[in-house]
């Protein structure tokens, strides 16, 4: 497949503001040997900053750098390799050619978290593996014995690596998405060259407003089985109808047990958002893999087994989009 | 200097074991807006894993992986680009022929982190801005105020982006240092043809026990301003004697308000660990940045000023250890 050239690799933080916390009493805590140990909580922090991580090549073909962001729960560990070790979609955008840029949202990952509810405004949650089976559709039946679950019969995913997978899951906040918005949006801002952000899931809830907060900065809107939409009683998404954007979905979404968020996304949020895009013009495009042949997808798709198949389904729409040089 | 060259480009994770929680009760939580959110805590997770991010090159020069392990309270973002946006020593090792391989300990960054106290041990610690000021040597004098922050004279931070700095901060347990060892251990183990490891701080509190652990492994060791080792009353340091090991410094070593872990290191734990390792005839040396005319570098000398040129001293040592093809 090639080498990949690199110019420059690094990375930097955007969003985020200093907090000074005072005269908060310590935090007196029973540890597991019976002593007890006082922490401060008062002091000067950083919150809400969001880190980043590029790769610029040396001969970039894509017109605009691509900015990958990840879904609820989850880092940029999502772009990296997949779960059973084959190459990720960070290092195979590359390969094709893209200047690729992959955060961590705010409150995961290198992005760091405040104390709560001190800075943060709530407790956060933790993520099963019971849930995640069922958010991200691996099967009809979870167990927390590993042999007795069941993926869906053709499953792309690599089951036998799921273990491995929610080695991944960080915990996540439900009340600090004003403060991610912000940072995805400083980073959108940043690109006064365009840019093309590809967003999966929960990632895509802060893609859209970033782009109506920036619509002059983004070339192009890559929504990988998107979870919700501004509201569109209250959103006038007319400055999105020049952008290219792609809506893509894999296999399995119309099983009995479909988990309430996909249920939702697909079949109310997603055909609105796409009835009010077509209706202003906007070259966009709704893709079901299953309808191209492509099965048994699950909402990993950038972990399948199949997911440079996947990928190429992308790659081709940004050609076909215009945004390849 | 080059563009870098990469066969492959990707992450894993190592360490780790599953935890399973039952009849654990919620925890209610009083939101900002007076509303309250149930948690719930039971479940099946993923704990003590940690995240490690790779990239091999076409033609390394050098003859083993370097494994880059980052200090306390921070992230793997330690190696990244610097504060002020300059290359960092991930990038900048990578071009000088390095296979780069970039962990965030156990309980940081990407490695994410579990629930307390009913998985990890204890209450994590959260680290301040004035706490980051003492013990990365930023200067005498510290403030809430940034206008009024004194820094050492002639430092080689670029103190104007200390806040900058911060924003790579993250909240730390000191209770989980087992789980945080076992997988970097298991890191170690995988490298059946070797591995460097270049440790930062608290780094090299992991990597010498790592070195004990799997002697076999570890062709060098570059001890970066290091914090602790293990106890030499209880240890038996004897297995590497044959690892060319380097132990660095950078300035302000000195001063009147040296912070309390510093002087332990640099007056006690190290001299007796040098003294240890000579005695035991092995390849050990012992650098002070300003006896080789280099002056002005902070606890953070990957980020400062000069960190090129701080680079190129460890890099010479590696050429002079037998460590480059």
């Amino acid at each position: 497949m090639g080498d990949i050239v690199l110019r420059e690799f690094g990375s930097f933080f955007v969003g985020g503001h200093e907090v000074i916390l005072h005269d908060i009493p310590d935090v007196s805590f029973r540890c597991q040997d019976g002593s007890l140990q006082n922490v401060s909580l008062n002091g000067q922090f950083e919150a809400g900053q969001m880190y980043v991580q590029y790769a610029k090549l040396a001969a970039p073909k894509a017109k605009y750098p691509l900015l990958m962001w990840h879904g609820g729960g989850l880092t940029g560990a999502t772009w990296g390799s997949t779960p059973d070790g084959r190459e990720g979609w960070q290092s195979l955008f590359m390969r094709w050619g893209h200047d690729v840029y992959v955060s961590d949202s705010v409150e995961r990952g290198r992005s760091s978290w405040n104390m709560y509810p001190q800075i943060y405004r709530t407790h956060p949650e933790f993520t099963t593996k019971a849930a995640c089976w069922s958010n991200f559709r691996m099967g009809p039946v979870f167990s927390e014995d590993h042999s007795k679950r069941q993926a869906y019969e053709g499953t792309q995913f690599p089951v036998e690596f799921y273990d491995e997978f929610c080695r991944q899951i960080v915990p996540r906040w439900r009340s600090m998405d004003d403060w991610a918005q912000q940072a995805y949006n400083d980073l959108v801002n940043r690109f006064d060259g365009g840019c093309v952000i590809m967003a999966h899931s929960q990632g895509a809830n802060f893609a859209i407003p970033a782009a109506l907060a920036h619509p002059d900065k983004v070339k192009g809107l890559i929504l990988l089985e998107p979870a919700r939409t501004p509201d569109p009683k209250t959103t006038d998404f007319s400055v999105l109808k020049d952008i290219p954007q792609l809506i893509l979905w894999g296999d399995f979404i119309k099983v009995p047990e479909l988990c309430a968020w996909t249920k939702a996304a697909y079949f109310t949020i997603y055909p609105e958002y796409f009835r009010i895009m077509k209706g202003l013009g906007a070259p966009v495009e709704w893709i079901n893999l299953p309808e191209q042949g492509i099965y048994g997808n699950t909402h990993l798709l950038m972990m399948d087994r199949n997911s440079v198949q996947v990928a190429e389904v992308v790659q081709q729409w940004m050609t076909s989009a215009g945004l390849m040089k």
